[in-house]
């Protein structure tokens, strides 16, 4: 199927070099990048399409410009909308309205961690709130040097609601120190993040990291896709569940799975050396 | 709703000059801190308290003496008690006494977490068995340089029962150590609670822990309230459920949450560039 | 009972200087002890044995020859089994022979956790694919200098299924890692795993690493039974539920155990200040 | 906000006894109202609108035509489709493709659960396949004399996947009678269904199913849609979880839907003996 | 231990012919026995001391005078309490405190479900509201013929929040059912009670559903109180677990509980065909 | 692979006229069926075989003899084993031995609910015990007008720890029932199991019960083996998650199964209106 990519606030682009390589950018380098109601419901798509494109087999998220991978919720913007309206109602009707705004916007960060290929998030400068949220729906972590992370909703009068505090504790295996950060609201930086396994690896700038992520997805992308979707699925999976479960459901996944051609097509190529290559997904 | 806080082995102190910090300390330094039941029972009352008085956002647990946070179980006075009572019971009716008293011991420990302010615990010198069942059902752990920790229950013959053993795997994210120190009951230091992320850091003795402890109670106590108590119970419940469920819990809480005041007021004060005040909670 | 441990892929020794440990060793060092069925149907008649014989308290397991703990599946001795055989049958009840066969597998695996006993895995060398999925069965993992891990499945076009994507997440605290080895199949090192916590400790050699693992399984065997069996069952039980099922779950257990006579026997030879003797179990 | 319910598949009507109630009826007489995909996308639509259409608080749903509720899947219409296409592709990418196609159409299914207010079904003669899938999935069943239920799917070769089989062991206290009708594909009528809790009551032709459906419908509506829309959500998340998760969920979702000004109307038009009216929600 | 049970709201008593049987009555007849705050943390009180009483083997829960078990909630006393109260606040400030008030209220009617004794509940005349969400928490449900039940809380325009949304569902195996009578807060009698299984028999009037309540905890008491606190122990925890989990936990609770004198006891007296008696518990 | 079905306590049988049934049988008619230890684990090695025979599609469970389906566990038998044995160890170390013995006791018991293929259980007589448990582990239960039941244990001294009490609340939809028979241990009989949906029918004696389920296994013989299969793992993983896995368990699952040729062979008969013939599994 033709995919067509053209979008407001996101770029998306397939770098020559990088073959079955997506790479989305936060266009809104004016304002920081950040978010605003369009730009969540926007990236949905983008990642909706993405997790069904045959031709892609690996992601990597950027920011655009260089001050910031994105410094959060637009406040501004978001003020005129769901907090202050409706005025009149009741708070149990209100509750109602912010519920369901907060539960699609879950979603739309919630379709980084739903798109089937493996998606890379490439983080530089302020990368605050919805930064952590949305990072920790991706699947690897990789910063630059000038990063400045935080989990800043307590400091606007809130706890985090789109991710942070559901996903943070299981990326990271340091309980006290998610606590600390999403208590505190306090910066931290790419040598602590890497020190506490938020990232994987730290990088010199901005277009280091993108570099790097672009080639960790290269590697990733040529390997089987149903090997490479199976195993994204498989450890999301695993993480929500007890061991028995998370085994039960491999076996079952993996019933169909073994049947693929990939399986073959790589054998053969490992004794012959050379680089075997997979059919679309 | 006026709090009385005369207590027998646990005093509990309002620094002038941290508001809205609570400072309970173990009050036993003669007997360096060693817990019997009276003690835990008390200590139950006091994070009960401790939760509903609003004038009370943040909590730091440490203990007297320069000893010990606390040596643990005082095994002498527990000599008496449930272990050796009931001979002539049959070991079913034993089992069902038992099961009552690690039961309520549970619930007096599981009252730090039930606590709806965040609790840091500042431990130093002997903090052995119960002091790390204790300081894991806290949010954040800090300790001195001259700290001696162990699970140490596996040397009076048994596994540790009152919190330990489920809730050490959640707060450190390297299941070889924990089985490793649980099952060896070997002393560990500072510079290795630090590396295993137990504990958020290291100060240089009971005095500096204790103040790095309050300065970090202060700066969580400076935020809203709203949002430092929802942060708590999110975290803790994501803990224990499937991200989908963590993020459905979360949007249901912060429906409520959300029509707070705190938050023009934290984005007011932002845009004035000023400390924001909240009514207490 | 007297156990018969005659086996054909694996030795079975009881090193006379550590009472109640017993060292197991994959024994097929000429291809690199790779595994095929024969060999993981009988390891788990050996961990299922280990687990009641009450003479054992603390088990090694370690590769034989210095090439390789084990590197993994044996391709060549797979190829001619499950994968290619019924080639006539449709793909759904192809899918029921695959499952079948997965579920053995995982259960052989699953024997090492299952086994009441601790078990420290001492890995050196090539520990490829299955070597990972093994280890993480195991309760401490202990690797020499010279190791060389790779979540290896990705690479012949499969994904992991029988412990590795269910366990890897559990044992380490650090998920974007986790994505990393198991979507790229690289290669990482001792220090690597180390940093991660993926292993308790790094050692110069294969020797070294088998003496560190002997020496830490002696120490665990020289304390209760009772309470070194509880805490392995009451970890991997709580790694599996919420804290507060855990918390139960360990009330009820502790019920019976604490009746033991281990209690009194160590805290009596802690206060005469020798080493306590415990029944077998 | 106003709501556009022109549909090609489905009619929507309010009928003007009944304030607040919408009427649904699936628009395929000629054909037994089967299904095929774009009857099913199109099903989510309207669910998804009359969820947030704050102008209805309760749904019923029936089928067009004397003969059928539904008679299950347009098997005809599916054959060009999904199982056929694609057939040079390996039996792991076929997989994939069945997957997403089921997840869909399961998803088409779970909008009538997911829509926030009550849905009652009234069904009449064939009611076959994803009849019972379809009303599984509302909250209240009712039927004529004349009907014809089956969970039909294994009589075509396949397990019923788009929820009879995850629902009805949750909707009926009667496993082995679930086992059985789903095991055998056998017919059952108005007095089995209603023997063994399928449905609530039975009526003597279609006309009076739709009626009676109605005029619960319009009871149901004439209460508070805070606390009718409250009581549908808790009740689905209760049956999914422990009776503790239940009741710490009800406590977070009452805190803020207690707060409406539906209790005081309630209250205050009980002393007055008269009929109370709510704000739209 | 001696019990005290000089209660204000309820009555305990023992009645001579039924050893080891407490009878807990309701004293408020003149207002139908309805509930408000004193009342409800009297139960717990109540329930608390018995669950511990080694003379007390089950016990029955009825209500006083002729008109009702109790008619819910006494909404005039509640008026002036939480829902009134704390005007001033904003709302996210006061669904803490509403919070609280919910948690511990279920935490009341939770005490029954927590007694370690079998409760049988004698039903008859207006049993509204919270009458259903207590007697679910309860073991068995008898009821007289005269009985009026109905699931109140829609028509005071709230969601029942202390139990009987997350038990009756698990309690009563028709959920169309369940989410009828929840929805439309209809009555319904004796006969429909028995036939959904809400009830376990229906007796000609309050009286005589009392004496059937006796004779059958006469029954229940006269068994070993070893087998039957833990058959009640184990049939809650299994309807909250998967049956594997229930599995597991009976075989950790019964490895105690058969070193009880009790199998002995009865197996003897079955041989000997006379009545065994069993020590407290 | 032929299958070798000499057993000493069980008859397996294959119906001339019945194709691809298996007709099992207890063995013991002289002591009314009781169960001793070598039994249940011969009873695991039977429904291991049949459950991956590929000429069985569907099993028929029933007990030799006039006078009982099973009497339940023989006592005599089992009082010489492991309730009197070792009783110098400590309660500890016997509750391991005991522990082990139930966990093994259990997983024969859970063959049956393993057992790929369809059990149908018929009984008639005394059917005490071990009977219920037994039989909810099957997947339809079937008896005679003479039968009587009783969830016996608690009569004998101990909880019922094999299965009736994680299992048969989930069986059968009335809490206070199950309750109420597994706390009297009260003899029940074909009526009242009926009318509580324990079993699916009532036939004249123990002949007629056996043709009903030979009959009723004969048609779901005749189905799909891949729907048939399908069907029975998904309903048993649906009863122990939550709908939303149940869902996702099932899309997996039929990701593959739906390649079967099954379907067009299915759909194909359907069209011709002839029997469809289907290849083994």
């Amino acid at each position: 199927m033709a995919q067509n990519y053209s979008f407001k606030y996101f770029t998306v682009q397939f770098p020559a070099e990088n073959p079955y390589v997506a790479h989305v950018e936060i266009n809104r380098a004016d304002k920081m990048n950040a978010f605003f109601e369009a730009m969540w419901l926007e990236m949905r798509q983008v990642f909706n399409q993405l997790s069904e494109d045959p031709s892609v087999r690996a992601i990597v998220l950027s920011g655009a410009g260089e001050k910031a991978f994105t410094a959060g919720l637009d406040v501004k913007a978001a003020q005129g909308g769901i907090l202050s309206s409706d005025s009149n109602l009741d708070p149990a009707r209100k509750a109602v309205h912010l519920r369901r705004h907060v539960l699609e916007f879950q979603d739309c960060i919630t379709a980084v961690e739903r798109c089937e290929k493996p998606v890379i998030v490439a983080m530089h400068g302020f990368s605050l709130g919805l930064a952590i949220d949305l990072s920790t729906a991706a699947d690897i972590r990789l910063c630059s040097k000038d990063v400045r992370f935080a989990v800043k909703e307590v400091d606007i009068g809130l706890a985090a609601d789109i991710g942070t505090l559901s996903r943070l504790p299981k990326v990271v295996g340091n309980f006290g120190w998610v606590k600390e950060v999403a208590l505190s609201a306090r910066i931290f930086g790419a040598e602590e993040a890497l020190r506490v396994g938020f990232v994987n690896s730290v990088h010199e700038n901005r277009a280091a990291t993108i570099a790097a992520a672009l080639k960790l997805a290269t590697l990733i992308a040529s390997k089987s896709p149903v090997a490479v979707q199976g195993t994204k699925e498989i450890l999301n999976w695993s993480r929500d569940h007890s061991v028995q479960d998370g085994l039960r459901y491999t076996g079952v996944w993996n019933s169909a799975a073994l049947q693929t051609g990939d399986v073959p097509a790589a054998l053969l190529s490992g004794l012959q050396k050379r680089t075997p290559t997979f059919e679309k997904l």
